[in-house]
């Protein structure tokens, strides 16, 4: 099955919108094993239009547009593919009664021209629109199948999961279902390269990897007709995770490094407090974005000067003179004595050079100590981190929540 | 001018590549009054390419392509444009040249497929790519221009603004000159309302706005056939821009306003230092991701739970039980025994309720106290945002980064 994906906006042709709905559109199709051969954009207008739609139908089965749904004068998208195709607009009662409750709930008045939405191509199928008002709308035309969704990707990718995603599944008469592994403390082609021999060959269930800083997101997707299957399929691939990535995988799901880790101390009630020298408070601003985190976390400290060292963490002056503020020794220090001020079950403390400037021959940007003190038990690690400042104290933060995770799996 | 886009890649097609390059150019191209009139995408397929060019010769009088110029035998935009118009491949020296120096420069290894980019199709003038291997082309055929750009948006930017910018400025005759504005504490639409007469009618200049999280950039560019000419209609739309948002104005460039505060804080040795509860260490991370930050800056708390402020900033507990940690007697108890602490010279202190929970009707979620010392003299202001936690944070640190700057620029 060949599909054409057509925008539609002129705010897309002016640059004032970064079209993300034909990635999102591109992925989910791909994964469903349609292949996508087109994209094309147009303006707000008629003309254009109805040459992108006239030439995609030639050329491709499924047509998917999005945008130009609306209840304004610009939105002409579905006056322009019912034209085409010589179908009239009417009126659809169960869309008209839909928006008035929609406007009923909101306390908003709705003006007439938003009355233009509930108009639909006859003989054409409605797409419930669950987060605005613009119904989508689907129509088999001569063996093809052509759906028209709304701009705004909050509601198109809803409608698409919720209402594109079967009828596209039936006509495949497939069911899909995908399973998901995020990694940390692995770089993307690492991950990738693991996984060649299953990417390279890959039909069913296909693999997808997905890279964040500091995550690797993989997500297969198996499908076929029967659910048990599908299922036993994914369990041995879920094997074949397991045994390759057994150390990296901190959850199976979406969810991010930082929330899994949150979630895990919070449910484990085991109380952290850091303190940060180069990451200057990006660990704790990571952690403190988690809701509810109050619970295990007080305490953090930016001690970015020797001073601040000295004065907040009490840490020697001997130490400071004899190996420097970057190195095990004052990374042990920070830690033991956070631990004894913060009275934490866990502490933190991390102390490194971010650069650009400020690395020497023996002690090079990117170098940095982390300690880790759990139950008074001191660890410290050393790493060297490839990058511009951001990127070093990302890396940094990144690598202390992998090492909090691994901590408390491996003592707690 | 009628202009399409042609972004070649099967990694658009597959969703596995946000097609940002056609956002850039979009922008840049409306900017000079270039109409863009349609984006196609299509993948490294020579057959797609070919319809795709050829449609678009038949609508547009300039076609930009971007992608399909690298080494590899996937790589094919210049050998199905060259062969659309009968034009021979032929090697040019000078890339060559450029080439050989390029992996000299590098000591990597220069493998022979890499001399398929020094091939390029007769007649065409030579884009130099300063940022990596692939040269651009540009074509005229038949009164149309045709520019192949590469695909990876840091060498395609480059070459645009360096390359290809000139001559679009040249076949326009015209000169074009932007200038910036840089604001803070106003959201998009109340900066846009202010600029609603100018935009409503603008012809030359032109005026683009960028919001950021807590900023708005201003955009105005004129153009013209003289230097001074375009000068002094820029230094009119720059009285206007003062007088409309004579204290929002942060910067005349693109820095951030993080940026920009710290440059401030460090020209005029202001030694800083933070004390935050809700918005949790991200005020410090945000400094101290700005290089040679630790001239000015020492010294961080995260004083989330109340024993924190105790423990580490000595608040009485009887402020605390009588007036409660979200309070302006708090915020400034913070800030005034932070100064004392610290001996900075500029004290923040932050105290607020980011949500979810933790909000009630009297204290409701969003609202935040920021006290500010000042050589000893200390301010507490109060605000009440918007939106989810995370929002909340941002906007407090954004505030208080606009903060400093207004304190330094009144008082310092």
């Amino acid at each position: 099955m060949k599909c054409e994906l057509i925008s539609v906006g002129t705010e897309l042709l002016v640059g004032d919108t970064l079209n993300t709905n034909v990635q999102f559109l591109s992925r989910e199709l791909s994964l469903l094993g349609i292949r996508v051969c087109f994209h094309t954009t147009v303006g707000d207008n008629p003309q254009r239009l109805e040459e992108a739609v006239r030439i995609a139908f030639e050329r491709s089965d499924l047509i998917i547009t999005t945008g130009g749904l609306g209840p304004t004068q610009d939105d002409l998208t579905k006056e322009v593919i019912a034209e085409i195709f010589g179908k009239k607009l009417v009126q659809d009662q169960k869309t008209k009664d839909d928006l008035m409750a929609y406007f009923a709930n909101r306390e908003f008045t709705m003006t007439p021209n938003n009355l233009k939405q509930t108009f639909i191509p006859e003989g054409a199928e409605i797409l419930f629109n669950p987060c605005g008002t613009a119904p989508g709308i689907l129509l088999r035309e001569q063996g093809r199948i052509i759906i028209m969704l709304p701009g705004p990707p909050r509601e198109m990718t809803r409608m698409f999961e919720e209402a594109v995603l079967p009828v596209l599944q039936q006509d495949h008469q497939q069911l899909v279902i995908s399973r998901y592994y995020n990694l940390s403390d692995i770089g993307e082609s690492a991950a990738e390269d693991r996984l060649l021999d299953l990417i390279d060959t890959q039909v069913n269930p296909t693999i997808a990897t997905y890279a964040k800083m500091g995550e690797v997101l993989v997500r297969i997707t198996a499908n076929g007709h029967d659910e048990n299957e599908i299922n036993a399929l994914l369990d041995h691939y879920e094997g074949i995770m397991l045994s390759r990535f057994e150390d990296h995988i901190f959850t199976f799901s979406k969810a991010s490094l930082q929330e899994t880790v949150a979630e895990l101390l919070m449910t484990n009630s085991i109380t952290l407090a850091t303190a940060e020298s180069c990451s200057g408070g990006l660990i704790a601003a990571q952690l403190t974005e988690q809701p509810g985190i109050s619970k295990i976390f007080g305490f953090g400290l930016v001690t970015y000067s020797n001073e601040a060292k000295m004065k907040l963490l009490n840490v020697s002056k001997a130490t400071l003179d004899t190996y420097g503020a970057v190195s095990a020794e004052t990374a042990s220090e920070m830690c033991k004595n956070l631990s004894a001020l913060s009275g934490a079950r866990l502490n933190v403390s991390v102390t490194g050079i971010a650069g650009p400037d400020g690395g020497s021959d023996e002690k090079p940007v990117g170098l940095v100590y982390i300690g880790i003190c759990f139950d008074d038990q001191t660890e410290v690690y050393r790493y060297h981190f490839n990058g511009d400042r951001k990127v070093v104290q990302q890396k940094t933060a990144n690598k202390v929540f992998h090492l909090i995770r691994k901590t408390i799996v491996d003592k707690a």
